[in-house]
């Protein structure tokens, strides 16, 4: 009798390491010792980078959560072979250790853990476009009604990201939680949300899933990013404007104030009605974004 | 004729690195040329921590906010004699140069501009028992009906903070701020509390002060601090119970809930009512403080 393969499903926290919740959640869960609830799946609980947690930043040498393009692996391998591994960056360690884990136990599912500093509620990212991933987000959303629908949909070998290195999965983004910081209400909500989807794979397979409407689900689609206000030297000019922080997933329509700057000028918003996220996360300073435009659709 | 001496005020901002609010706001107003606008009083205004800015931390050796009591600077001073600059650590340097500008200039009140993670609001905390001090802290009161006023008066002697250097002062504290953001709506309102501060200090002099009932204060005076629940380890059992989190300045009483830890259990406040402060403070968690009980009083 040939024995039916378990799904591998990894939940990833701290993946960035001064978000909290995730590794404190990925402790949790492993303390409970859950493999023994179910037979259909076999659940991992890893910490994604346990050196940027215990220095309270995102990462060490390089946002790990941007270490998973097939150049940068590529990279990282070829300078592991030709120089050993004393050379190779924080997170080139971590990236290539990850994708070897990924492979060697052909990854089923990943469910990676996120906050941010944004009032976005409780959300999901999808990145796949494969069955498996739309119907748990469809799941997820009945279940979780203030749960958003994120879609970033990526050719996989385009993908930099964590969680894209299995062939299904979902990306969670809490907020608001500073970074550093535990907020016991999300926290908690997320350990159910992850639950839910662990459940929902282990009944997956049993033609227990329910009829989902993915044509009516309602989702935001990321169309661009958008930065501050800046001067020549790329200095800072403004922040979001009073009358739009904190409203995240809600509709901006042209003329209506987006920036306000130090010098007093109020910058409005010029274009089509778009649905703002990710507004004035702590970590996209750096990067030059302040906030994800995206378009608010049914469906996929 | 023997001109008056104009009162030297300081504002810095900045103190922490990742507290964008004040690095800014110094940055706005040393845009705007206010010199001109004061006759009695002469206002500088300072970055505390440009280099822990540029870094987006806190501090890059120690907490500068830190770095005054008499003999962190008598240290800073002998290592200095004993092996040159190049020895000093970052803060300790810092420290220094402020304590002989503080000097050289004849500081007589110092303006430290901060932002918490706390959902605390505008605030204003208090050290300095001396009567400038606390009618302009009666003032802002009076002006700001929402600004809350913290109390933790100490000899200035023994006290280490970066605004207890001139014989006046006053810390602005405003939240929930996730390090590393600027949120506009505190930004603004802080301009306005530093500008009000600003004249109130120019018409100090004047007479145009007026009563102030002192005794009917509503303030808030420091107990003690209170970590959160750990394990043998010292690491984190829990964190900052949902009914609790966000009600800074409210009153908690013998029994209600006050953390929730990873295994479930509830932990109750017990003992007499207290009014917590700096709940879940991200730069807290390092120092095991996870909030500061005070009592609320009327008037100092």
């Amino acid at each position: 009798m040939i024995k039916a393969k378990k799904s591998q499903v990894f939940v990833i926290g701290g993946t960035h390491g001064n978000e909290f919740t995730g590794v404190y959640l990925i402790k949790k869960l492993r303390s409970q010792n859950l493999k023994k609830n179910y037979n259909k799946i076999s659940p991992f609980f890893e910490l994604g980078n346990e050196e940027a947690f215990r220095l309270n930043r995102r990462y060490v040498d390089h946002d790990l959560n941007r270490c998973f393009s097939k150049d940068f692996l590529l990279e990282a391998k070829k300078k592991l072979e030709e120089k050993g591994e004393g050379f190779l960056e924080h997170e080139e360690k971590l990236a290539l250790n990850f994708d070897k884990l990924f492979k060697e136990e052909k990854a089923d599912f990943i469910i990676d853990l996120h906050t941010t500093t944004s009032q976005m509620g409780p959300t999901l990212i999808l990145s796949h476009k494969d069955h498996l991933s739309l119907t748990v987000a469809a799941h997820l959303k009945k279940a979780f009604p203030a749960l958003k629908v994120i879609c970033e949909f990526k050719e996989l070998e385009d993908n930099y990201c964590l969680f894209t290195q299995a062939q299904a999965g979902i990306l969670l983004e809490f907020g608001p939680v500073p970074q550093g910081v535990l907020k016991s209400e999300l926290f908690l909500l997320m350990e159910k949300v992850v639950k839910e989807t662990l459940s929902f794979l282990e009944s997956a397979g049993e033609g227990e899933v329910g009829p989902y409407k993915m044509e009516e689900l309602e989702t935001f689609h990321v169309l661009e990013n958008l930065d501050y206000p800046r001067d020549e030297e790329g200095n800072l000019r403004g922040m979001i404007h009073p009358d739009r922080e904190g409203k995240d997933f809600l509709p901006i329509k042209d003329g209506e104030p987006l920036f306000i700057c130090f010098d007093g000028e109020t910058i409005p918003w010029k274009g089509p009605t778009v649905w703002p996220i990710f507004m004035n996360e702590a970590a996209y300073y750096e990067k030059s974004v302040a906030m994800v435009l995206t378009s608010k659709q049914k469906g996929f």
